[in-house]
C-alpha cells in the first residue's frame, strides 16, 4: 500500500480560446478573481490562477500556434485540459509513479508557474487523464 | 462585482470504464483510498469518492447504457468528466447564474451523493466546461 501522495487538488485547468474574457466571465459569474497571472515561454501558455480556497481554477490559452495547448484546442475545443495534484516532493512522487510502471511526460520535476516544481504524467495509462504534480 | 461563491474545488470527476480497476490504481499510485462509494441511480452511474485534503477525486463509471455517462464514455473515451465547486447556497448562485445569462442543466437544485444537493451547469457558454454546484 502506497502512503497517501497528493495533499491538494491544486488547481484544475481549462483551456480557452480568449483569456481575458474567461477572465472576466469567472469573475461575474461566480466573484473568483485573478491571484496570479503568468506567460509560461517554455509551455506556449498564458495562465491567470482564480483561488478557490486553497486551490486554483487554472485558466490557460496558448501564446503560440505549435504550442501543445493550441494543438489540444483545435482537436477538443474550450474545456477542462488537466488536473494538478499538489504533492510534498515531486521527484519522489514521478520516480515511483515511473517506478510502479505510469508513463510520465517529464523526465524530471521541471519549474511551473508561480514559483512551482512540476512534473506530468501521461493520460495513457492514467485513465484517459492528464495529471501534473506540483510542489510549491 | 459577484461577491466570491466557491468555496472549494469539491471535486474533478473522472469517467472511467472500470471503477475497481480505476480506484486499485489510484491507491497503488498516489495512495488515495476511498471515503465514499454510492450508486446515484437517477444519474445511472456509481461513484467512489477518493479524499485529497478538503476536497474528492471522483471516479464514476456509468450503471447502465442509456445514462449519460456511458454515452458521453462511448464519444469522448475515458477522461476528466466535470469539476463540481462547493457553494453556500446551490439554489442562489444557480439563480444568480441563470439571471446573468448562464444556462443550467438543471432548472432547480437536486439531491447529490453523499447527502448533498447540486445542479449542473451547461458547458455550453461556460468555455465548454460541465460545471456541478454543490452544497453540503
Amino acid at each position: 500500500m502506497t502512503a497517501p501522495q497528493l495533499t491538494e487538488i491544486d488547481h484544475v485547468a481549462i483551456a480557452v480560446q480568449d483569456l481575458s474574457s474567461a477572465i472576466d466571465w469567472y469573475a461575474s459569474m461566480f466573484g473568483a478573481t485573478v491571484e496570479h497571472r503568468e506567460v509560461v515561454e517554455r509551455d506556449g501558455v498564458e495562465e491567470a490562477l482564480l483561488k478557490v480556497a486553497d486551490s486554483y481554477i487554472q485558466l490557460l490559452t496558448p501564446t503560440r500556434d505549435d504550442s501543445p495547448v493550441a494543438k489540444w484546442l483545435e482537436k477538443n475545443g474550450e474545456g477542462i485540459h488537466h488536473v494538478g495534484y499538489r504533492v510534498a516532493a515531486v521527484g519522489e512522487v514521478l520516480d515511483s509513479y515511473v517506478a510502479a510502471g505510469g508513463r510520465a511526460i517529464d523526465a524530471a520535476p521541471r519549474p511551473g508557474s508561480r514559483g512551482t516544481t512540476v512534473a506530468f504524467l501521461h493520460p495513457k495509462g492514467a485513465y484517459g487523464t492528464l495529471i501534473e504534480l506540483v510542489q510549491e
